[in-house]
């Protein structure tokens, strides 16, 4: 009898304050990235290189914080793929790439690992911040996919404010579209109408921005935003707001955000792959990327990347590209911030 | 010596034709859904029984046709799904419901499971069969995915004849919507702008037509097309042109096209999630089709079914609704058509 009372006393004094403690302390984790592409070293000028590692981190950090403050996981995705959005310098909101005839027109998704809800947005032309509208989607709609004229009538419903077609005007990719018009029209001689062009650069192909994050909760979210493809024609949608090809997450497995030539993406369907590698053959999230990407997507021919964290905050990072824009919180807390393969 | 001439002459003679027999017998397999829902025996009256179910048989013996000619799975499913898209019977093609503002949009995709090349469209007004302009997009772009307007100029491109958007009235379906708007009015005191109704019957929320083959080259392919959802509003895309989601197909594992509440569809990845579960797990496909769709679909609130077919040609079928249109070529080569669950 002593002997029981001195356990349950060992038991209120010892075990129970390690579980708080381990309660207190799931460790929130966030990931980031800002698109894949040739980035070789030498290609960014040091001022631009400084430029990109300072918005990452930006963007990192203010996730990173509203996680330390115990918010949740798509509150984080959402508020750094909103400042990465804002920025310039990637293929998202302000800086989206130019259609064929000039326009921009932006997609994104997000999806919460909780209760497998998401939501989706495609061919926005007056809406500031894709992301928001795509979790009003999720949240406020029975609905996972909007497209277009009406997925704006959707935004109206919800009080958003459109920005007027101009605000996505930026110099370098008004002029990128001009280059490649030029191009198209000194080659335009015995092509067929119709014809498609094979990009010019990878680095049209790609540019996009994402986040996963786990918070105290234990929830994962992701989320992936996009201006598509310099010279995009015919309403293609790429992979940044297809659920399982650019952004998955399940709380019982991983969070994924990808980037890279979305076809290769959404034809492997990428995200919900890596989700079912981690579901059904237990592999560690690293392994999982790896198998996807270096293999699969490789061996098809495909080329890009993608970020993850599994349900422990265990970090995923691969790309078959030459960089990968990607900022991460290491497991000291620290940020790190990353462009080339190193 | 001689031991070695007579075991090159016994391989000759037994061994080889063995082989050649086994390539020309490659089996070929076909199986076809017109959508699943609430249908109940008795739903239905003896006529309109009997005309789905011909129709179902026409649809699954053309295509099984040509895959007795020796032509490709894309053929097949190509073909069946056109002869369902012809027909007022079915929620794709000609009998495609009505959205909120009157209008009728189609979505439709196709996967070749050799190459995992894909096509997809959505929001279609006027292409006659949204699964030949799937494949076109499969066939002749490098893309996956177009939409609306964009996607019709695309069509255009490729000589397809436009219908005018009144070849998709049909009374039936008029009748559903003009129901649905009263409906709407009689409760609109008190809700908010923008406010969703809930499907006022499950059969409003499905209605797809799909289609899975196996042709002698032991090639997979899927597709599926839909005209949506009654009363849809937002540019709304359901799972049917979602790669992943609706459809998919890989040669390495097996085929399948999805009918049923597409959100759910989406958000679980059933048609990618099913294939993975052969990839990793290596379980009999009819093993694989019932995890997704009566446990993970069903947990998550979700209903509809699939069809499937792997590999080899074997058949699964899972649904957790009442009823689903279907049919398929049995082991003996004899067509099978069914509705109810039996």
């Amino acid at each position: 009898m002593k002997r029981r009372i001195a356990f349950s006393l060992a038991f209120v004094l010892f075990v129970l304050p390690l579980t708080a403690f381990a309660q207190k302390t799931q460790r929130v984790a966030f990931i980031i990235h800002g698109g894949a592409g040739v980035i070789s070293r030498g290609s960014l000028s040091p001022e631009q290189e400084t430029a990109y590692r300072r918005k990452l981190e930006e963007a990192l950090l203010a996730g990173y914080k509203v996680l330390q403050e115990g918010k949740t996981s798509l509150d984080a995705v959402e508020i750094a793929i909103r400042m990465l959005e804002d920025s310039p310098l990637f293929n998202a909101g302000k800086g989206a790439v130019f259609t064929a005839d000039g326009k921009n027109e932006l997609d994104a998704s997000i999806m919460d690992g909780k209760t497998l809800k998401a939501g989706a947005v495609a061919g926005l032309r007056r809406i500031k911040n894709p992301i928001l509208l795509a979790r009003k989607v999720m949240e406020n709609s029975p609905h996972v996919m909007m497209t277009g004229d009406g997925a704006e009538k959707f935004a109206q419903t919800q009080g958003f404010a459109f920005v007027p077609p101009s605000y996505f005007w930026t110099k370098p990719r008004w002029d990128a579209l001009q280059q490649i018009i030029r191009e198209e029209a000194a080659k335009a001689k015995g092509k067929k109408i119709g014809e498609f062009r094979s990009p010019a650069s990878q680095n049209e192909r790609y540019g996009t921005v994402g986040a996963v994050a786990l918070d105290k909760n234990g929830d994962l979210a992701a989320g992936t935003s996009t201006g598509g493809m310099t010279y995009k024609k015919f309403g293609r949608v790429g992979d940044a707001p297809i659920i399982g090809a650019g952004t998955y997450a399940d709380n019982r497995t991983c969070g994924i955000s990808a980037t890279g030539w979305g076809e290769f993406f959404i034809r492997i369907g990428v995200a919900r792959d890596i989700s079912a590698l981690v579901e059904y053959k237990g592999v560690p999230i690293q392994q999982a990327v790896d198998e996807v990407i270096q293999k699969k997507l490789q061996n098809l021919g495909g080329d890009g990347g993608v970020i993850a964290l599994d349900k422990n905050g265990n970090i995923g990072i691969s790309f078959n590209s030459e960089g990968m824009y990607r900022a991460y919180i290491d497991e000291n807390g620290k940020p790190v911030v990353k462009i080339y393969k190193d």
